[in-house]
């Protein structure tokens, strides 16, 4: 668990961004009405719905899915995967020597840095998430450290740089998307280059023929269609880690990055839904509210279940893995009239969500507490 | 294909409807700004990245889902299809009993009867699709004609009602999703009960274990989750039949039912994305502009491609089934500075896609063509 990212990191003060540097995003927070552009993001990129989390393992469909520019449809006879920068042998494999490697299968909850930014206010113009852009997967591949290790990481390493074959512009920079992690992270035994999904071949979406996994933190560190993977000796400065998935005060603030997911919990919405509104509605008697809870940050220790703002705590399941979600249930009674449900969890680490969101510039982490209304009938 | 579903079906006048019905949407039709509810939808349900026009067939993932109510996860040992009502043997078949039943593969497109429907002014307020709710998938199953002649359909049999099990309250109305179709189309030799999409196991979102697909109808007719088959003798008159997917011009018009997709063709966007705009960026030269095109009312017989408004015929494949799109291409010399990049299907009905959108009160087929902006580098 790195130090910086306590709960108390979303808005911390930092040394101010010079003018002129790429922004974020397309326009400034607004208090106004969603876009034609953030609707187009909308119905383009999805949101798990909240009944999959009544699965261990979200089915690849329902599983979200962000993508920043365009999927690639990629022939695996004419990819490779390079493995150069700061190592003592550079390495270039085909997909088939990729499979003949020693592998790992693990359950991982990844989940986008932007999931709840639109419920913000003002609101950042990007991916409007509302608080499902979440979900579960058992990821097979090759452990990154094997490979790091083959090639022999040079002692004054730092990062490692990830490279897709995904490229477009943002922020009025064209870019291909990359990422970096810091070298103890990309050398941890269980950050996985995963080139199955629930025991399939990895769906174009979800970077097939392959892409990084890092258990625990953010969707944007899990680098989809990966094309190469550079040791660096310096910190990477490129757009998606300097500019985008940064959390800042304001456009000016150079901020601290995202990293580590914050603890959040998600409840199964009870009864049937009204197909507009999906709000609520179920006979009165018992019911079992169940879900599931996660947090990059240490264990989910507990979760509390609100009922009309009475908070008790629920039973808690043991995770599959350390950086899958855990399964929770809480008996209610339901009588007939007008409720709101409502669940929180808190971690290890002490950090617990927070019952209104947290703003900041870019619309990052905003683990506010899923609240949904509820129509129980006579 | 039905007479009454020409190309001028869109706004037929049709008598009133008494007041105090239940009414398809949640509100009038709106020139304000897009709803928190329609945005909910919006994560939810998700379209086709347009990139994935490239693929023949649309993998699972990307091939569009509208889900009224909750996606059901259901389990075949405790599942059973009926099949009753004007027959003269009812059947109960359990999951694996269909399998064992002759079966059909057969490519489908299927398009959601409400795409479009946020570029209508007033807008309906409904699911808020733009453009690209639709998919291409190969689907597996037992004809539907197969097993309704084993039951034996009595004379005076008019439609067929296929109930999923997914429930829930849309316009006030608590309802078990349900449609029927009329009896001449449910004996069509193509009309499939399928459990298989792409050569997998249906996904939960696309209906598992079984769903009905009925190729060249909008995909509200292609009833997910089934559980009941019951033959009519009288035209059914449920919610999603008599009150939702009509053409309408206003609420006290019956309507017209929603039946066989219009004319559409769709482009890959060339070049790369903006992430935010979705606008296009490419390099001068010589481009291939490519796209498919498809009508469930007759075959599409040309489309034409158009330059900042300038229109001529792109290259046309044949399609691999009836009712499955085809392939269209038109190579194109790009220039620098900004264009309009468009395309325009028509059918052999005579019917071809209109320039401005043509409105209705629920924003039903919605078949207006595509443009994209597109700006051409030096």
């Amino acid at each position: 668990m790195p130090k910086q990212m306590s709960r108390h990191s979303t808005v911390l003060k930092s040394p101010r961004r010079q003018a002129g540097k790429p922004r974020p995003h397309s326009g400034e927070p607004t208090h106004g009405p969603l876009t034609a552009e953030e609707l187009q993001l909308a119905v383009r990129n999805h949101s798990m719905p909240l009944e999959a989390l009544r699965k261990d393992t979200t089915p690849p469909g329902l599983h979200y899915v962000l993508t920043h520019f365009d999927i690639p449809f990629i022939d695996t006879d004419h990819w490779h995967l390079q493995i150069g920068g700061a190592v003592q042998r550079s390495l270039e494999l085909s997909f088939r020597a990729l499979l003949r490697a020693p592998s790992i299968t693990i359950p991982v909850t990844l989940e986008c840095a932007g999931n709840g930014r639109s419920l913000l206010r003002p609101r950042p113009l990007s991916q409007p998430w509302v608080l499902e852009a979440v979900g579960t997967a058992v990821w097979t591949g090759v452990p990154l450290a094997y490979l790091l290790t083959q090639a022999g990481v040079e002692d004054d390493a730092v990062e490692v740089l990830f490279s897709g074959v995904d490229t477009g512009v943002q922020g009025g920079v064209r870019q291909q998307f990359a990422r970096s992690l810091p070298i103890e992270e990309a050398l941890r035994p269980d950050v996985v280059l995963a080139y199955r999904m629930n025991g399939a071949e990895l769906p174009p979406q979800h970077g097939y023929p392959l892409r990084l996994v890092v258990p625990g933190w953010y969707g944007m560190a899990s680098v989809k269609w990966l094309s190469s993977i550079k040791v660096l000796t310096r910190p990477y400065d490129g757009f998606q880690q300097a500019v985008a998935y940064r959390y800042q005060e304001d456009a000016d603030d150079a901020g601290t990055p995202v990293t580590w997911m914050k603890v959040r919990s998600l409840m199964v919405p009870p009864g049937v839904p009204d197909f507009f509104s999906r709000s609520r509605i179920l006979p009165p008697g018992p019911v079992l509210l169940t879900g599931r809870a996660w947090s990059g940050q240490g264990a989910v220790q507990r979760v509390d279940v609100g009922i009309d703002g009475k908070w008790a705590p629920a039973h808690l399941e043991h995770p599959p893995a350390p950086f899958a979600w855990c399964a929770w249930s809480m008996p209610w009674v339901a009588d007939p009239g007008e409720h709101e449900v409502s669940c929180r969890a808190t971690d290890a680490s002490g950090a617990v969500q927070p019952l209104e969101p947290v703003w900041n510039y870019q619309g990052m982490g905003n683990n506010v507490v899923q609240r949904i209304k509820v129509t129980v009938g006579q």
